[in-house]
């Protein structure tokens, strides 16, 4: 008798993850040296090292599923598994939570094991200076261990509510794609679980006799995550039918692959749409279409040192009527201090 | 003292689009002749009839406004102002009800006011079959009165509900941008509240003393909007923020310009992917981003006989991987009995 179906599904969604690592790995080790560093091969009679695979497990039901499921699958395929732990110390106990954590990845067998102490700032609100904080402990942890990829547990129920989130900016279809299922630097950060439910990921855990922990967090609604999770979302699938987050996720992935391949464009289009002296000629930008003439607009603007995150739509349209508008509009101001202005048929973008 | 601010809105906005129409109307009028029949251009001592303009009227607030801000604007620019409303005769009354909405535009001084009698059928569910049955009996009166425009009351909600319809789809970013300002045979539909919210229709009729009719169809939760509009929009609104229809309302702007954009490179990269056959290339199907190549599988599938509305992304996912995930799979069977396998390097999508 196999193992019971959510047991398999987390099994098999890791045991795929872990394919792509190994190839990855294979090919790092082949073909490119390190930038920077001489390329010095194993000797022959010396095997490179396994290479380790973390888990980062916060003890939730989505985490301590993918721990049990990387510790199964790894030894198979001559991986070493590894678990983080971050504590954010924004709640009394947090350090004992985080103990009982480093417990659990022992008993399934992980090595190494860490529990990082992060400082939570303040910058962009509470949720994104949590997630900057541990981000930069798992990047350090990485880069410390040498590991080949950090797994991390968020769901197809995750990737749903981002979308939501980057609905609610309005700013476009890059805010829509959600989260990759590869990201980070070298592709460092790997979500397994994004094509699986939570409920999958919740059952898996009771199956196995995981004990989890609910985050009350995520029960807060003080955060808008939060309030997405137990009041939008509900609501939105009672309106639109059961498949919505299904439908959120598939929206993430093409919107991803559409504004990846737009961005392309516009990076290709750039260079035709400056004279000589490399300043943007509006005749030339106003002949490309909208979507990709704005994305030539922001990318400027962003170049100049306007702050991406925050150059909303709105401030790119104002750009966009010097070029497809124009009557003899005055400069106009963009966010980090950054002016736009027509002159002389040139649309000049520079710190003021 | 001016209008009230509602009013005032509802004006500017008509106001605008009759600009673009009579911008339109000269440019047919002086470039362009109706295509297959011979241009006969009115002689210099005879002026052309002046420009008519329909509008569209349920008797709901945001149509009795937009009726009652063309009646206002049309004449001060020369166009002749009428109205359309449509008997879906789906409620029993709903002869009176049009006869009433026939009366509230004759007072509004709207010549020619039709009332047209529609037969709704089944396909594609009760709101897609109405909306059918509505949108050829305008066509036929715009054809009739050879009406310059017909105007449409839909609001920004409106617009930010059917995103999150389309959302609900799940097929990518085109069925995320909502309803065009600008739409039908020749640009004929317009639609000058799309930027302008539901309250203020229904505060400029309010203040105009313009009795208007609630649609028990729209608070019927047995329709999907209706669920969307009462329930599932006021959910995201309390946890997203009061902002979430102006956002989605943009990303409907923005997801147009880049489906367009899109589309428009896929159209222009497909005769560099087929052989001298004709034949869909699969090598230079793969080097192409995937946004463009799917779109182009999509189009291929949708020529070869497909039916756009029931082709969804899973189906030309599952084409795509006979491109980039080639190990020898069978023909796959897509809507419409139409049939896509690859050969010999081909990729051959056909009714079979």
């Amino acid at each position: 008798m196999g193992p019971h179906p959510a047991v398999a599904a987390i099994r098999l969604a890791v045991r795929r993850v872990l394919h792509d690592v190994l190839t990855d790995v294979a090919t790092r080790r082949t073909l490119t040296p390190h930038p920077g560093t001489p390329h010095v091969p194993h000797p022959p009679h010396e095997q490179p090292p396994p290479p380790l695979v973390l888990v980062a497990c916060s003890g939730g039901a989505d985490s301590m599923a993918l721990a049990s499921a990387l510790a199964f699958e790894a030894p198979k395929l001559g991986i070493r598994a590894g678990a983080v732990t971050v504590d954010h110390g924004l709640q009394p106990g947090s350090d004992l939570r985080a103990a009982e954590v480093v417990t659990r990845m022992t008993a399934l067998g992980l090595d190494p094991i860490e529990s990082l102490v992060v400082h939570v700032g303040r910058d962009g609100g509470p949720e994104a200076a949590a997630r900057d904080a541990r981000y930069a402990a798992l990047d350090d942890a990485a880069e410390r261990h040498d590991a080949a990829a950090v797994l991390l547990g968020h769901t197809r129920d995750d990737q749903a509510e981002t979308v939501l989130l980057g609905l609610a900016r309005g700013s476009g279809i890059r805010s829509l794609s959600g989260m990759a299922a590869v990201s980070g630097a070298g592709g460092r950060y790997r979500r397994p679980f994004l094509h699986l439910d939570r409920q999958t990921a919740r059952k898996a855990c009771m199956v196995q006799s995981l004990p989890v922990w609910d985050d009350p967090h995520n029960a807060d609604p003080a955060y808008t995550r939060s309030r997405l999770r137990h009041e939008g979302l509900p609501a939105l699938e009672k309106a639109l039918g059961k498949g919505v987050v299904e439908a959120l996720a598939r929206t993430a992935q093409l919107s991803r692959d559409d504004a990846d391949a737009l961005d392309a464009w516009a990076a290709q289009a750039e260079s035709s749409v400056r004279d000589a002296g490399g300043l943007l000629e509006c005749a030339k930008l106003y002949a490309l279409p909208p979507a990709v003439r704005r994305r030539i607009v922001r990318r400027a603007a962003i170049e100049a040192g306007a702050p991406a995150g925050a150059l909303f739509a709105r401030h790119i349209e104002e750009v966009d009527r010097l070029i497809t508008g124009w009557r003899g509009q005055g400069a106009i101001n963009l966010p980090g201090k950054v002016v736009a202005q027509r002159q002389g048929g040139r649309l000049v973008i520079r710190q003021g």
